[in-house]
């Protein structure tokens, strides 16, 4: 298989095409940014570590029979992908409380939520990213009522799997970030990564962040911490 | 019936109690205010406008068997309602697409909308009244799954009957904000007011607002833009 010409780059990921239309080459970036961009910086090791992290993480997510687009290791910077259209949603899915849900409707931090809360996020860097409902979905065309319901649906027994995955790595899952593609049947597949850049991930023990609110937050350095997540990880055996 | 202790006082109205705990008596201030409060101005003869258009409109919308708060006139600036729990939500209802849904989605204003939206806002003036969907309203214990089915739908029936009304007016309706209450029987009633304080109405042949949008966006007087709607509506025999 040939690394081929760049298909898209993103924040984190470069993608490329290969000698086969329905495969991507993908290759996972040192650069981290929040704040929607306005804070970026390169941290050297990231880009392996959310490689080896999402791959671990989407095999254990096939093993639960939840389809993605993850086909296998390259390198330790490189993945090879199904190619899907992506739908410009940012599925979030929260357990407890963090974050800009916490400002936005005034629930402490780390209050466990009674059931998971689904949202929708439109993906759109000029607006901000804005939340969106289902009509507002329906309206931009973004996707349909029944896949919408299938998102919702894939999101919840995604947040199941992970919930019980990181539990046995003695971490809570507090929230996380999804993106689901099409492919040319129509059929939708979990795209995009899991790792400490989309999950908030808080030690079951120390309520420690093990995840990018450190980088957000300018609490320390990333590397060793994504690190303990992919020890933790291969302590396990995924 | 007796004009008793203040109840509640909002940005617009204040609500007193009578002799009969069923029954509220409301008197329509001149208070203008916008941005959550930010701008604010006393404009003579805007609560009395209000009061007498919220009164021709709520008479109609019983006309058109949508249940509602609403008794009588008591004054020209005074009505008798029934006592409602108030459902903090503000449901607003949106057939063409203007102001803050224009920006947040990037939609340009007048751009109508091939179905009506329906959005819920969390009434909440510290939290600047943040947009909610289903999974928070009933996180936040605000209203049930049946309440929230009911208050869509009740939203859509106001519409289709408030879209024929201003069209029989000249005028077109862009959208709306509704507020809702319980009744001791858990029943829901609409309430709050339907005035050009709480919706965009265009002219059908200039496109001029007829609407609180005068004074948001400093256009002019707002008496006589909300003079001509109450004009209007008396000529249609509300």
């Amino acid at each position: 298989m040939e690394k081929g010409t760049l298909l898209y780059e993103g924040k984190a990921k470069q993608l490329f095409q290969t000698d086969d239309p329905e495969i991507v080459w993908v290759e996972y970036l040192n650069q981290a940014t929040a704040l929607n961009g306005a804070k970026k910086d390169q941290i050297s090791g990231k880009g392996e570590l959310n490689n080896q992290i999402t791959g671990r993480i989407f095999d254990y997510l096939k093993s639960k029979e939840i389809k993605n687009h993850y086909i296998k290791q390259l390198s330790a910077n490189e993945q090879l992908i199904q190619a899907v259209e992506i739908i410009p949603l940012e599925v979030v899915v929260r357990n407890v409380a963090a974050g800009s849900f916490s400002k936005r409707l005034a629930i402490p931090e780390g209050s466990p939520l009674k059931s998971p809360i689904v949202e929708f996020y439109y993906k759109n860097d000029e607006l901000d990213d804005p939340m969106v409902t289902e009509d507002h979905i329906k309206l931009l065309e973004i996707a349909t009522a029944d896949e919408i319901a299938q998102l919702r649906q894939m999101a919840l027994e995604v947040d199941q799997a992970l919930i019980e995955l990181f539990d046995s790595m003695e971490i809570k899952l507090i929230d996380f970030k999804l993106e689901f593609g099409r492919q040319n049947d129509g059929s939708i597949l979990l795209a995009d990564e899991v790792s400490p850049d989309t999950c908030r991930l808080w030690d079951k023990k120390t309520n420690e962040h093990l995840d990018k609110d450190i980088y957000r937050r300018d609490l320390g350095d990333i590397i060793p911490v994504y690190q303990e997540v992919l020890n933790r990880l291969e302590k396990r055996g995924e």
